[in-house]
């Protein structure tokens, strides 16, 4: 086992800052391996979860969605917010997917969990491949806008490749779709 | 080109909640597609930059440093945050690569952006490839704790198709690499 004594970080003191919908940010202070202290900025995120729909032709179900913070509409895989901090996460998969593009799916498959900013973020998104899909009816929140399509995964990752996909989540559900699909990895 | 009047949201107020080191955040309202009102939590970030350094022989330096949000060591590509809004994100790339690992390299290639957490976060993380390094000496911060290590490119592939490596713009920039090196993506 690694020695880790020489990086832990322990906390001394913990301060709310704000508790949001979705962000519930703290000021906290640590003791560093050297002694001194130091602060840190950490939001607690409920979790979430993200889905790869891939159809028997090879095609990725995705979505455009605005996103406010960006102020632009970005090309992603469907995902959303565990409803709690101790909901299946495969459950709330099935339930993002269907209430986002309507589709059920028969082949359920983890591609693993994903930290997007470790930094600052405890959120963890754990990330599917769903094979096996069967369209049905979508149920969007009055308030949720998005636009679905089905575009090769092929075109996908020469998108993600030259650039042209942003979101953290998007990029590795595609591009571990790609190795698993091709590569077998 | 696509219409996108039936996502878009626009800002009718911004509050500010909390300006830290790391995490700037807004409470604002937005004007959804459908004239209805909703509340957007977004942090402004700096924007980042995060490295994968790739030796003659196929292997990469990575890091191993404690993460505060998630309480536990992680392993992660070298990465630190932007100057300034404006710095130019391969300046950046050089300068935490030497500082963190001791490192310079000749050949940087992008490997594109990164948005870790476009829904609540505006920060966009810019990837590169570092080949033919020079090893030197790092220069860490006085409060900066990090171990660094070399291990195949390989082997962290696999450890990502298993599940291993939690980090995003990790998986995002080895994956990315592997596409690159492996199969001239």
């Amino acid at each position: 086992m690694e020695d880790f004594k020489n990086l832990r970080e322990i906390m001394t003191e913990s301060e709310e800052i704000f508790d949001g919908e979705v962000v519930h940010l703290f000021k906290d202070t640590v003791e560093l391996p050297n002694g001194k202290t130091a602060t840190r900025e950490a939001i607690r995120h409920i979790g979430a979860v993200a889905i790869v729909p891939l159809t028997e032709d090879g095609k990725v179900i995705i979505e455009r969605q605005f996103r406010y913070p960006l102020n632009r509409v970005i090309t992603e895989i469907p995902a959303g917010k565990l409803e709690s901090k101790t909901e299946d996460p495969l459950a709330a998969a099935k339930r993002e997917l269907k209430e986002e593009t309507g589709y059920t799916a028969d082949l359920w498959t983890e591609l693993g969990t994903y930290c997007p900013a470790a930094a600052y973020c405890d959120e963890v998104i754990t990330i599917y491949l769903a094979k096996g899909l069967h369209k049905g009816t979508r149920k969007l929140d009055d308030d949720e806008f998005l636009n679905i399509r089905e575009v090769p995964l092929d075109d996908l990752i020469k998108d993600i490749m030259q650039g042209k996909i942003a979101d953290g989540k998007t990029q590795v559900g595609l591009l571990k779709t790609y190795c698993v699909e091709r590569f077998s990895l």
